[in-house]
């Protein structure tokens, strides 16, 4: 809107540059490092242009040349690669959990810089909630230098979220219906910066499609197996979003109309078989230990009978997943990730023995390339869409100091 | 290709005035009858230009301009309307259905101009199937005039296709593996036309979405209840594909552990549940009449107590697929058609019931809009989609007198 104001070919031309610059900051911070002339093949432009928007990155502290690690081939010197700057600008990430938080500070290229975990209140009240991810934010900024620029906060939730105002529709487990999440944390952080909020799954699946197990990979499922079992689908290189944006409540699929009730009212969901609840009483963990599932899991060696029957129960509601979505790779996130090395057997053969050939043949299931920060780290990139989408106008109104801001709030 | 090897500028203007042409054929094609001002509106073209294209399908056959039926508001006269010829070209469709084959002749606009059913060949043999489609288009073709182009041949099979060349991977119902069926009924009509062949419930979708009770909305599913039960998934506007184009095979969703065995190797899949045998069962229709079970359903006045658990298992699936997919629809085609209207109460209350709360409150239910042809109508969209893309290559290349090709076939 500012750039239209000023009218004329020149606010096109404006646009263009910006929108480029945003586009060529966007392949940085994925791919971590790049040259030059990759950049100029992969957008089209000429060498002069990518330059100029190089330097101008550097110029705002986003990115920095240096010597190219390839070896030369030729006569000339290779082009230098570009890097991202991870202090340069940086996002806080959440993960409100059921039965903790996890926090962020992730730098440009998706580095953690810094990483705080801890309980959640009791009472789940969101305003508790609020200042209880507060206090956990001033943990990992105290380290950021004042110059780096605070450019977003992104938050995951396990629930039904409505993205367009960050609503919290549901969220079973927490005990939250209709909580406008996104405006109370942003209010409690004194607005710094504007408050991304999403589906926990969902933004398992964008991190683990843009650098983890799914890169490539146009039909991908993300399951997170937390106490409740959400999936976020991406079909054709899209988000699987719904009428409401409500998809992927996969935990609630009924499988067994004999099964256990489950607090959505129904019988039998998905995720009463293999959420941590059912995880944790096939292992004998005691309920105040749920928490640390993954440690408990981690530590076992092998799997007794009723642990391999949840194995069985994930490839049973596996089979369905590939029957209906024929996935290329399905992620196991959440607790599922320590549950698979355990009753992998189990699960595969399952699946194997469920599910149609057609479909069944062409996928793969895997642990997530990011391994325990897949959540975290997707929530972290949905807090850098602003800076992607216009670094000079996002930077122009970016927090500085973010220790002393939230020190203030 | 044909144009391009004229080479230089000339080529460029000629592809975007075929595109265009395509383009405008497939609006008037999709709305009947649509203004010239509403065209020009539509497409960002200017008047000459439309009317310039407008009388380029004229001269095709394809359109006719009449005079508009708009009262005129104004000093001018209102722009005149345009219409589609349904006879200048058109198109065959057929549905092959576990119990029977259905064929139409479809004109442009998507007019049904002929049409005829009849038994499929008992051993359902891809060569004996093809046979007795040959003999059924030959009956539909009989009153299309010599003049009257086909431009393509249009397919829908209850099973998993591999729609890049035809190929079936998977009709259990039919006992089809890897029939390459698009090749042999190409051959067995005499290569009178391409032929397109897609899944049953995607093509319901497409026709729905484009014309039935669908249109305007992104997101959609599409069911369709025969011996089998399949959906065609509409998400954000597009086809849910799946890696291998293999997703939507919904009634292999495995719901009960105890239920009884399906065909697939799996137990208590949805269509063991509400597939055409289950209904049949329930009302006690003899074997022999399941291929005309809409009649039998449709001569009902009221449910008993098995059909109304029939309609609590439908319900209960579409709470699954609710949660799963969060549809704007859910369109209930086939057999599911008939028997709505006699559990219509008991599907939606379990469905109410079993959902989770904020996609339910978005869901809608319905009757195919096209009502039974609603299939056959998708598969004719897909052959019409190669005139759409350039009428004039596509005429060019098209057959002529399909009666006397067919009998010499
Ligand atoms: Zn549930
Ligand atoms: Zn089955």
């Amino acid at each position: 809107m500012q750039t239209r104001a000023r009218g004329g070919a020149g606010t096109n031309q404006e646009a263009v540059r910006r929108h480029n610059l945003g586009t060529l900051l966007g392949q940085v911070h994925l791919r971590g490092r790049v040259s030059r002339a990759d950049l100029t093949t992969h957008m089209g432009l000429n060498r002069s242009t990518i330059a100029g928007l190089v330097t101008e990155l550097e110029s705002l502290g986003l990115a920095e040349q240096v010597r190219s690690a390839a070896v030369r081939n030729g006569a000339g010197r290779p082009s230098p690669d570009v890097v991202p700057t991870p202090d340069g600008a940086h996002v806080l990430a959440v993960d409100v959990r059921v039965d903790g938080l996890a926090v962020a500070r992730v730098g440009l290229g998706g580095t953690v810089l810094a990483r705080a975990t801890g309980p959640i209140p009791a009472s789940r009240d969101p305003h508790a909630v609020a200042d209880a991810i507060h206090a956990m934010l001033r943990l990992v900024v105290r380290d950021a230098a004042p110059s780096s620029a605070l450019v977003g906060v992104g938050m995951a939730v396990p629930g039904v979220v409505r993205r367009s105002d960050g609503m919290v529709r549901l969220a079973p487990n927490l005990g939250w219906v209709d909580v406008p999440f996104s405006a109370i944390l942003s209010e409690r952080l004194g607005r710094i910066a504007p408050v991304e909020v999403g589906n926990d799954a969902d933004l398992g699946a964008l991190s683990e499609h843009l650098r983890g197990a799914g890169v490539d990979v146009a039909d991908l499922v993300y399951l997170s197996g937390e106490v409740g079992v959400g999936a976020g689908v991406i079909v054709g290189g899209h988000r699987l979003v719904g009428a409401g944006g409500y998809a992927g409540e996969i935990g609630h699929l009924s499988l067994d109309p004999q099964g256990r009730e489950c607090h959505c009212g129904n019988r039998g969901c998905w995720e009463t078989q293999v959420g941590a609840h059912a995880i944790a009483e096939a292992i004998g963990c005691p309920a105040d230990r749920v928490a640390s599932l993954d440690e408990v899991l981690d530590a076992l060696t092998s799997a007794d009978e009723d642990l391999r029957e949840v194995g069985r129960l994930l490839g049973r509601g596996l089979a369905n997943v590939v029957n209906l979505l024929n996935p290329q790779v399905i992620v196991l996130g959440g607790f599922l990730r320590s549950l698979y090395p355990l009753v992998g057997e189990e699960v595969d053969r399952t699946l194997h023995d469920a599910a149609l050939v057609a479909p069944q043949e062409l996928v793969r299931v895997a642990l997530p390339g990011l391994g325990p920060d897949a959540v975290l780290l997707g929530a972290a990139e949905t807090a850098f869409g602003r800076l992607l989408a216009d670094p000079v106008s996002c930077l122009g109104q970016a927090q500085l100091d973010v220790e002393s801001a939230l020190v203030v709030a």
